[in-house]
């Protein structure tokens, strides 16, 4: 059994890497740490986890986690990685460490800090990093040992746009993503943004055009493409706990067939466990994924405007963090990517 | 005391005008017709509208409706008032006829017949309408007999788009128009798309690039700009019941400021009560307007990708059907607009 | 016009009242009060209320507020008005109160005390307020300076139980209230226990037997009776915005038929224009309410169990607040209890 | 691996069993079978499904279904698995049956036919039935080859009030049961009553003292206590998919410690892995159970009026329907009670 540890154990990222970790048959979660609740149980705070035979919560002190873990994992705001990563790395050469924040994402610290308005990591922590976009790094994540744990929305997003964008049927500075989210993306932390009489039956749009992810998402695109792409990024707050919803606008250069179309996404997936292409034309709904680590992918061409539109949609807190983060550690430990993760919807 | 008329009286936009009408002075609500529920009480099917002294449901003869009412508002599902309407403006030439369905809205009968898939309203008939988009037809609505009740999508769509639309500032080709709605604009008929355990907490798209209310945005663009446009138009289905947010997208031709943009559209709806203009920047939410006659708009200016993004919300219910038809009554008695709709939305 | 202010109008109540008095025709919201916000536009906060022509909000000088007022709302927490509403009495003889917290219901202040942990009115200030339940204190509301404006679960118990607690029928021993709330009920503070992720799509109880409105109902039902009731109180949290549904369990004394319970009701609240009597056995719902200041009771009689079950509904924030305060002032002032308060629910 | 059959695959309990057993290390899913759908792919009509390799729904052949099985779990609306059964037993003698509807819960036809309005099973069947309550019946399980599995509202009810039933601490008589569902209680099937615009934002009970779950749990109570109990019992509906919440109250006979009833329930549950007591006063959200199998329970005394009041919270769809199949079917077989059942929780 490899011993895995959780920081941020207190935060949803966490407690969803104990609903998964607790049911994985190759992982112990043996130490959860919190900067706040040293000693605490942490049942006392989450009913829902009692009965699974969890440790106490402990202090984040980068000897003992390097020491106790074979794994670990970063559930915590960005800003505290940047700086507690290049510890935990400097007393353990084995110890994997699978960041779940945004400070390993962006690898030019210029961008980080222009979008994230905080310190950045430093460079060289930051060519350690691997993008852990599991369907399309697979080979990096097998040999690393730090993981930048994609943000939910680029990870709908290029799943989305990737097989589209390697191609040349699209206008790479046409993608329009709007995208909507569940609002367990914004965190635990309490805020009239996310008091239910502020949020419930009510709809909104939020950062239009300022989003954190827009330059993880083109920095990929570039990645993967070679070719500079330009995305407008726009995020949305469904009165829904989980779920993110993405739909993706590009203004096609040439004509193209459905089946073309098609063909493209199943055979670019046709290995992939956890992405399911829906029928062509077909509209899928977030609740299908729930609790899940799938992304369902949906295609439509409209010829009268001359533009293809995906839809796609994942369990924000699973396939957009915790559940993606588990299977990188699956891959970076040789373990087969769907090891223990649940591969059922909880519907309806 | 005008009298008023209601034929589909049994749907949500039904008592949404019952519930406006009988709030508002100069109105009695008359009658109410319904085409299976003759000489049911009302109140047995709504026990909300106990209290408000109403009369029974009567069926729907076309002389009685002519002969008994001042104005009548044609609640009913498309394909209903196209037969109706000839009928009882033929019976009377001093009734008012207010259809919220979309069987007057577009003037070409090919179109209708594409989009709706059913048998269009007569061309003859279809001259007689007044699209009843109050902010930019007053004049002409008040001197109509026949007012084609602006659809609700419509309505958030058209009162974002125009002002620009009107300027060469943007692309006329590139427009976007990602859409979303509360449950209530399906109705209140029983499907498995509106069955609340696939609804709640769930969020999806439909009818993607084919929604109907496509060819009746593009007609009015056309109608009160001159220029052909070309509108991509992809609605949602947002797990509440009220609300429309509208996040429009179009690609600027031309450099322009914030206050350029700003000013356009205040100065655009300056006097128009039901239009509020939000700081540049803003988010709207659709709880914002919910229950009340308003369109709340807000502007962002993206100068990264040259785009203007456009925010909307309205509640579809009254501004995108109910309201809206009342608002256009008011105007056609000669009554000031906001006559007795409410101007204080339901908050939380 | 008669000139309100609003001390707390920065909360749910503060602005449902707003709502309510806008629309209202013998008022004017003249003046706003913030212990926080001075000089602060309401509609900066809460941008549903723009275009209302509100003043800024000023801070709460108690001199001030009684020389500008003809009719002061208190919709502060509990513990301020205790201290503010003796400082605006002796600053005028004619400016009418209507505290809506808790500070003034509870005529021992031992009680209070005992219930709220904070301190208590003085004795003296407490014999002065009446308690606002406008259907059975109708003549001392209409000479009373200080209202004391009731609880929203207190609200809709009383209305339930009181006509049958004037009877011989059950035991005054018996009485179990199981009550629901929607999340306003608790107010705009944010908390992890309003937070949306916490709430939505979950149910649970709090302050089981500990809820301070138990001796409020107690009271009352001992002024309106003559006799000391004992009442089993558990207050559940909804997930939903507004809305309090109460499930009231009583056992039988003696055997009496369905047309006698129903007449009981009917007869009590013939002349209450806001207290809807459903028909025996039926099944009335909080959302057909909504917005308006109605209480739906429904009666149910179990010959299995001899028990009588009253199920009331109403809406926190209108009847259960903001709505019967109204009502109050309009008695208060001579006017019809209904004076500009809505009288048709929003539905859906 | 044991071979599994659904029959009634298309409802939500038939779809949360193949959740379940698609996770179950012991079973495989080698039937489905449905009485409409016959030839069709489960994953066209449940896109959440697809990828888990099940195979083309069936139609119901009693033989057929009798040779194709080591068990098979009728998940079907009452009054067809009374037919059903007894030929699927005359076929088999191996085969065993978990029945999810109530035909086989009342050992009395007459009292089946009062409350369900539908033909019984017959009296000779329902004596080969086993009642699926693990908790209590689990030696009688392991022993069974038909199971009537509980109902929902019955499975958190019982588990509640049995230890305290089996003391001589309360009245009999006294029992209330305040109980609270989720929407998917009410199954797939389109209605009024689970229209989402008709239910979101809205809370109402139903059935007031005529539900049929009544007969069950008052039959059960006296089965393992030996006394007659009397139930009050009233069903309502929340705004949510997932979840029942029951309020149980009984007046005590004598006086005693929060201790002591604590004792009572921790020792009576101590070896029940799914049966989780919470610290003495606390309060149990839904939500905390949601997607597993556990009731979680707490208890507060109320010295004030005598009474306790016992808090329960299950998922309607797991411990109250799918969940506790399976948990019997691992009896039956001779398995762990706990193999390939979640005990993770998804939260939030």
């Amino acid at each position: 059994m490899l011993r895995a540890g959780i920081v941020g154990a207190t935060g949803y990222s966490g407690v969803e890497l104990i609903r998964l970790l607790s049911q994985h048959p190759e992982i112990q979660v043996d130490r959860l740490y919190s900067s706040s609740q040293e000693g605490v149980e942490l049942a006392a705070m989450f009913p829902h986890v009692a009965n699974l035979a969890l440790p106490k919560l402990e202090a984040i002190d980068p000897l003992a986690i390097a020491q106790a873990n074979d794994v670990v994992f970063l559930a915590t705001p960005s800003g505290v990685s940047s700086a507690l990563t290049p510890q935990l790395l400097a007393h353990s050469s084995t110890l994997k460490v699978i960041d779940l924040s945004g400070d390993f994402r962006l690898q030019s610290p210029e961008v980080y800090k222009q979008w994230y308005k905080k310190e950045p990591a430093a460079q060289e922590d930051l060519h350690k990093a691997v993008y852990g976009l599991h369907e399309w790094n697979e080979k990096q994540i097998s040999k690393a040992q730090l993981i930048a744990n994609p943000g939910c929305y680029p990870t709908a997003t290029l799943l989305s746009l990737l097989p589209l964008a390697q191609t040349d049927w699209v206008d790479a500075q046409s993608w329009i993503i709007d995208a909507k989210s569940g609002v367990s993306g914004a965190g635990r932390g309490v805020s009239l943004g996310t008091h239910f009489s502020e949020v419930n039956e009510n709809f909104s749009a939020y950062k239009v055009a300022q989003h954190q992810h827009v330059p993880e998402i083109e920095q990929e695109l570039l990645k993967q493409t070679g070719t500079e792409s330009l995305v407008q990024f726009t995020p949305h707050l469904v009165p829904m706990t989980r779920g993110i919803f993405v739909t993706a606008y590009a203004k096609l250069n040439k004509s193209i067939s459905q089946e073309q179309l098609q063909d493209l996404y199943q055979s670019t997936y046709e290995d992939k466990p956890f992405v399911r292409i829906r029928p062509f034309g077909s509209h899928p709904r977030t609740k299908e994924v729930y609790g899940s680590n799938y992304c369902d992918i949906a295609l439509h061409l409209d010829e009268r405007t001359g533009r293809v539109i995906v839809l796609a949609v994942i369990d924000n807190v699973v396939k957009g963090a915790a559940g993606q983060a588990v299977q990188n550690m699956n891959t970076m430990f040789g373990m087969k990517e769907t090891t223990g993760l649940p591969v059922a919807p909880v519907f309806p």
